[in-house]
């Protein structure tokens, strides 16, 4: 038995030229290869390891490219990078220059839709099912794999429901381990494994109610059962549903016994599957903990505080005051605009809710933050995580836009912290009892305060809504940041050989901002300079210019942040510098004063 | 017999004194009410009726305003505001200064949630009875009445799916009609439709599967049926669903028979039902129409042309393209983010499709904008009707935001047509193939050409992207106008004593913007006023002040539009005077100079 058949495999048409019989071999070695590559270059690994056999399958039976496949989120999609021509530049997965952790249309033939946001490939993979019909080209395969947390998301029900009354040759295919990147949660899921476990008779299958030519459930890592279904499917029209089993992680234990660990591990021992902790001894703490162990504190103190998720516990740490108090935190599912609409409802009685949702998720419940929470003026706390450049999640999940189409609604409170004193003490602020709903983003990874759990955590400030501060006074350029890149300005500055030149305001707060020292500022500085970690147009320097113009102060201003592009993966350092935001480039644009 | 029962009461109160036995004639006297006051002064009109008998039997049941209830999208509403103590000041429903058309909560404390945007309910009233529970308070009920339009959107399925695993006291009633404002589509729509006409075993119904305890259906006529059943679910503790079967436009014969056109019929007759036909002889077109037709002719002449509404075919008129061409126009239902995706899956198989949603809907899709158009950069047409002050329908459904929340997007092209001539040429222009994906955004209404489809339709011009046209030449001001509104602008300078002190420009594209012009203005004009039917912050005064501020132009920039408030209800008039951008305040203005 050869040990190297992958090697020999640069695309489906390798693929397909084996046996059946010689297809665990290639499971086997794809699942060594993603494990070899991403125990060292760090990624998504738990997800991928789960579709293996799926993956080879697929490609298998179908003629991809010219059939479409979606994979859904893209998590998963390694095996599918890999055994379409990405084998070689695998490792240069998600950086800079590199090859995108999703899948990407720019990237590949294979890759039929650009993914990232849960629960788009229903919808994608209809769309392209009607535009085949339309084109007569009835033999067209059209598949979307989906897993259980995303199809439990709103978007993906719209797309079974339209698809079930059309004729589309769309094939949905279930991947079922319970789990996305928490546990899947919900009713939905519940449904599930009553199915799985036998308790509901298949004929009266809910995804059946939707008009779906359902199939499973079957083991999906019995690569022969899967093929045999494939091949069946592939000559049913019409959509057509399959649900398949797997475990995310599958082939490395560890992996499969601590599938929330091992969604992304980071580095780790390929044979025993051990993580390579990094020892974070005197480090700063995770913004993401600054937010957990403060809301978790405030709330103890105060019982009308009431925590929310969209299925990110973990990720955003809520999951301290989740485990401390169950019964007042809630993983409500990626369901961002259930969230909203649920913090609002919760807010109309009373309550104090946090609302943590990642920045980019919260485009996803744009709607519910007007309608439902600012139009009613509820004083609704959003807690925005990984906002601004997130590194090496790339461009579908930078919080960049955020500033912008948050501040052009009314009535909300806008704000960014400095660091973690300032997220701590506008956590506490906000639950004292603000009249407006507020924002409060602040970025993914660690703050600047090292001590701050053995200093700060639990002593509390109130904040004065709008009050921005001077943080050095100088002499010829006023520096206006919002946010934790503010932390680069006061680094830049220390470097220069005339410090004394600039002088640094924290505008921690876009909205409202601060109209009684703006003044000042305009009246002393030709020039202003405003730097912000998200876009550049209608953002925290669009604010600052429009408060200029309607008072007609000429000061020069120039405006830093993230220019009008779509900004690819790499380190947040790199993708700084690249937008001119990072401390070396601002050492050099400040000392030209 | 009394004949004025209703006259008696003022709030539930007074209706919990009657005898169950006396109801049938509340509701004749309630829907009388309705149809004498609707006929005359406007209004939403069968929804309100097709849930006459329900509205009654939820305040003699439940203890309201105590038990919270909520109207999912609101257009029912109308006789639980009259119940409600609003009887008295029913007729100066949906006027300026008058009640809103839709439940508020600033307006009474009957209203326990603001609504207007559909399928916000069931999250609202479960976030209430998670908030009861936490507080102890467990008796008390929340309700939500939802119709089978609505439940079909997915953010319902999120709130059902949610539910399902709380012990929450929530009501869910399925308010079952086969009709939104158009007819329900849908596969979930079919189900229904089989339950109904009893082809489903109740035991292995869908809601079943989610948790809920299903009862139904029901008559929702039958108020004596629908009173028992309430009071039996009364005492029901967790999540409920009750299904009931209504009749849109229930009690007025032509209502019930033309339910599309008597959703909102205008002035008609209270006795016959006969709608007061406007003469619209010499009237220029609605742009409603200019979008249908001309998308109607030029799909019938470009075979890759789809069209796409989420529930709107009557409303934007793209039904001409559906009855026409039924196999590329879809309907998909109140699913905003099912719609963007599917045109952007659409488009990746080389397909011209114009997404057409109302400017406040798109808000429901801001995530799939972003994330699956404009990051893969394809080129999807969206037609964004209503945008601007809509009128009447106030706060929820002005569209007022999308310049602001588009324009931080990379890639899109932002179009707001000057008239029916403009709009028709860019829908020519965008299906001819461009590069990008583009928004067009036009208002509710008519527009300015009233010969338009004997002179200009089918006569198509390509326009050239992104560039600005000079209206008027001035001496002393320059004014941009994007959109429509710049109509406005060119009857304020027509009334001046001294016209040629004002040069008009039409800056339809907001993005890209002529750079090539911009800087001729402001090199010539010392003064500079932007007006646009959107919001200030961030929008297209927005861009101009950015762009002057990164060119170091120091002219005076006035920026005209929707200030930073939720603007109520109206005639459009009325709100372009409170905004200052009607022809009058323009006229007085440009006085100045």
């Amino acid at each position: 038995m050869s040990d190297n058949l992958l090697s020999n495999i640069n695309n489906p048409t390798d693929l397909r030229q084996l046996d059946e019989a010689q297809l665990p071999q290639v499971a086997q070695e794809l699942r060594n290869f993603i494990i070899d590559i991403v125990s060292v270059k760090e990624g998504h690994l738990g997800a991928s390891l789960g579709v293996v056999e799926l993956t080879i399958a697929l490609h298998y039976v179908f003629d991809t490219p010219n059939d479409l496949l979606i994979w859904d989120v893209g998590h998963q999609a390694y095996g599918h990078k890999i055994l379409t021509g990405r084998k070689e530049i695998f490792h240069t997965n998600r950086q800079l220059g590199g090859i995108s952790g999703f899948p990407k249309r720019s990237e590949s033939i294979y890759d039929a839709f650009g993914v990232g946001h849960s629960s788009t490939s229903i919808s994608a993979a209809l769309g392209m099912a009607i535009a085949s019909n339309l084109k007569g080209d009835y033999d067209k395969q059209h598949i979307a794999v989906i897993g259980d947390s995303s199809i439990a998301s709103g978007m993906a029900f719209e797309g079974l429901n339209h698809a079930g009354v059309t004729d589309a040759n769309l094939l949905v295919i279930l991947n079922d381990n319970a789990i996305g990147i928490d546990p899947s949660v919900g009713a939905l899921k519940k449904y599930l494994t009553a199915v799985k476990e036998g308790k509901n008779p298949r004929q009266n299958n809910m995804i059946k109610s939707l008009n779906f030519d359902y199939s499973g459930p079957i083991n999906g890592h019995d690569i022969f059962a899967v093929i045999k279904e494939l091949k069946r499917l592939q000559k049913v029209k019409g959509p057509k549903f399959l649900h398949i089993i797997t475990t995310k992680g599958k082939g490395l234990q560890q992996a499969e016994e601590n599938q929330v660990k091992y969604h992304a591990p980071g580095k780790f021992d390929a044979i025993t599957g051990e993580i390579h902790i990094k020892s974070d001894e005197n480090l700063p703490p995770k913004y993401q903990d600054v937010f957990g162990l403060t809301v978790l504190d405030l709330a103890k103190k105060n019982k009308k505080i009431i925590g929310i998720t969209p299925a990110m516990p973990s990720g955003s740490s809520l999951k301290f005051m989740m485990d401390a108090l169950p019964k007042r935190a809630f993983d409500v599912g990626i369901a961002e605009q259930h969230a909203v609409t649920l913090a609002a409802g919760m807010a109309t009685q009373g309550m104090v809710v946090f609302c943590n949702i990642y920045s980019t998720f919260l485009q996803r419940a744009y709607d519910q933050v007007i309608h439902d929470v600012a139009l009613q003026n509820l004083p609704v706390i959003f807690c925005l995580d990984r906002a601004g450049l997130v590194g090496e999640d790339g461009a579908t999940h930078h919080g960049v836009f955020d500033l912008a189409y948050l501040r052009c609604i009314p009535n909300i409170i806008i704000y960014s912290p400095l660091n973690e004193i300032g997220l701590q003490n506008i956590l506490y602020t906000a639950q004292l009892g603000l009249n407006n709903p507020i924002s409060i983003r602040y970025p993914r990874g660690r703050g600047v305060v090292a001590d701050w759990q053995s200093k700060n955590f639990g002593k509390y400030d109130k904040i004065e809504i709008g009050k921005a501060i001077c943080l050095q006074k100088g002499s010829k350029v006023a520096v206006l940041s919002n946010g934790t890149i503010g932390n680069n300005v006061t680094l830049a500055i220390a470097k220069m050989q005339h410090p004394e030149t600039i002088a640094h305001y924290d505008f921690s707060f876009v909205k409202p901002l601060d109209e009684s020292l703006l003044p000042v500022i305009f009246a002393k500085f030709e020039t202003v300079i405003t730097i912000e970690d998200g876009v550049i147009k209608g953002g925290f320097g669009g604010a600052i210019v429009e408060f200029a113009c309607s008072h007609n102060y000429t000061s020069k201003i120039i405006i830093l942040g993230i220019p009008d592009e779509f900004i690819e993966q790499g380190t947040v350092d790199e993708l700084q510098q690249y937008c001119k935001i990072d401390v070396k480039s601002l050492e050099i644009l400040f000392s030209n004063y």
